[in-house]
C-alpha cells in the first residue's frame, strides 16, 4: 500500500506540473475572437444626380456578418468594442463634384474627394478606428451633389473588425 | 482505506486524460491562427493599351501567403472558408476608359471605374466576402480597354483573410 | 498514512478544479491576438503645393494602436513580425501630378498615381506585406509635387496587422 501511495504522489506531481504549464499558457493567451466577427460591404443600388445632404445610404448589403450595418439608415453600429477598418469608394455623378466623410458619432474622420475637374472621378479613403460598443459610423455629405453607380456596385462602403 | 485509494486512482486517471487532451490542444494552438494565414497582393508587370476581355492577370505576386493566388491565371482560390477582403486599384491607359469587376465564381460583386473624361484616372474598389473553401475570385473586364502601370506597380489586386 | 491520503484528496480536488477551468477555457477559445494589435491611420494636417522629395510625413495620427507609426518622421516601424496591410490615398495639388510609393526599408512596393490630365485626381493603392520586427514602411515621393487636403483629412496613410 505504501508503494501505491508513493505512485499516487508521483502521478500527482506530474499532473500538477502539467496543469501549471497549461495555466501559464491560458494566462498568456487573453482573448479569442471567434464570436467577434463583424464585417460588411454595402452599396447603392442606383445613382443619384441630386443627393446633397445627410447620410449616404448604401441600401444594399453585399456582406453583413454580425449585422452591424443597417441598409435602411446607412449607419453601422459597433456590436463590440475593438479596432475596425472603414473604407469608402464613390464615383461622382458626371462632373458635379462629390466630397463625403466617414464619420464616427457625427465627427468627421477622413474625406473622399471626387473633383469636378473631370467627370466621374473616384473619391476614396480608408480609416482605422478604435470603437466602443455602440459607436456609430456612417458616410456623410460634405459638398457637391449626386453619385454614380452601375448595376454592379461602383459606389461602396465597407467596414470590418480586425482585433 | 483500500476503497479510498482506488478512488484516488480513478480520479487520477480522469485527470490524466483531461490534461493530455489540454496539452494536445495547446500544442496544436501556437499562434492562434498560424494555419489560417491567407493574404496576397499581385500586380501587372507591364501595361497594356489593348486588353479588352476576360481575366485581368496580375502576373507578379508581391506577397502570396497561403498560395491562394495564381499569378499565371489571375485567379485566387480560397484555401479555407472564411471572411476575406478583396481590393483592386487600376489606372486606365491614357484616356481609354476602364471598368473592371471583382467576381466570385463568375458573379460580379463590385466594380472599379476609370472614366475617359480625363487620362489615367484611378478606378478602385473593395469588397468584403464570405467564401467557402474552393471559391474563386478574380478581376474581370467589363468595358474599355488597356491599363497602365510602372515598374513599381500601380495596377494591383489584393486579398486577405480576416476571420 | 491517513494524513497522506487526506493530502492526496485535497490535491486532487485542486487539480480537478484547475482542469475544469482549463477545459472551459479551451471550449470557449479558438483564436487569440490581444498582444498583437498594431493599427494606424495618419493624415497630413495641411496641403502643400511644393513638396517634391523624400518622405511624405503624415503628421497627425488619427489612430496609432501599438505606436508603430511615428508622426514626426512619417515612418512606421514594425513592432512585431507578421502580415500587414498598408494603404495610401492622396489627392494631387491642383493639376501638379503626384506619384508616391509605399516603400519597405527603402524598396518601393506599390505606387499611387494622380495624373495631371485633370486637377485633384485621387491616387491610391494597397499592399499586403510580410514584415519582420523592425522593418520600416513609409510613403516616398516618386514624381510630381504637392498634395491636397482639407481640415478633414483627404490625404491619408494606414497600416494594420492582420496575422
Amino acid at each position: 500500500m505504501k508503494a501505491d501511495i508513493d505512485q499516487f504522489q508521483t502521478d500527482q506531481w506530474r499532473l500538477s506540473a502539467s496543469v501549471s504549464s497549461l495555466e501559464l499558457f491560458r494566462n498568456n493567451q487573453t482573448k479569442c475572437d471567434q464570436n467577434q466577427e463583424v464585417a460588411f460591404t454595402a452599396s447603392v443600388t442606383s445613382g443619384s444626380s441630386t443627393w446633397n445632404s445627410g447620410t449616404l445610404i448604401f441600401d444594399m448589403a453585399i456582406t453583413n456578418t454580425g449585422n452591424g450595418y443597417n441598409p435602411s439608415t446607412g449607419v453601422f453600429t459597433s456590436p463590440i468594442s475593438g479596432t475596425y477598418v472603414f473604407y469608402v469608394s464613390a464615383v461622382e455623378y458626371s462632373a458635379q463634384h462629390l466630397a463625403i466623410d466617414i464619420v464616427v458619432n457625427s465627427v468627421s474622420k477622413v474625406r473622399a474627394y471626387g473633383h469636378n475637374a473631370a467627370s466621374y472621378q473616384t473619391g476614396t479613403n480608408m480609416v482605422v478606428l478604435k470603437l466602443q460598443k455602440g459607436d456609430s459610423v456612417w458616410v456623410r455629405h460634405y459638398s457637391g451633389k449626386g453619385y454614380h453607380t452601375h448595376p454592379v456596385p461602383i459606389t461602396t462602403f465597407s467596414g470590418y473588425l480586425i482585433s
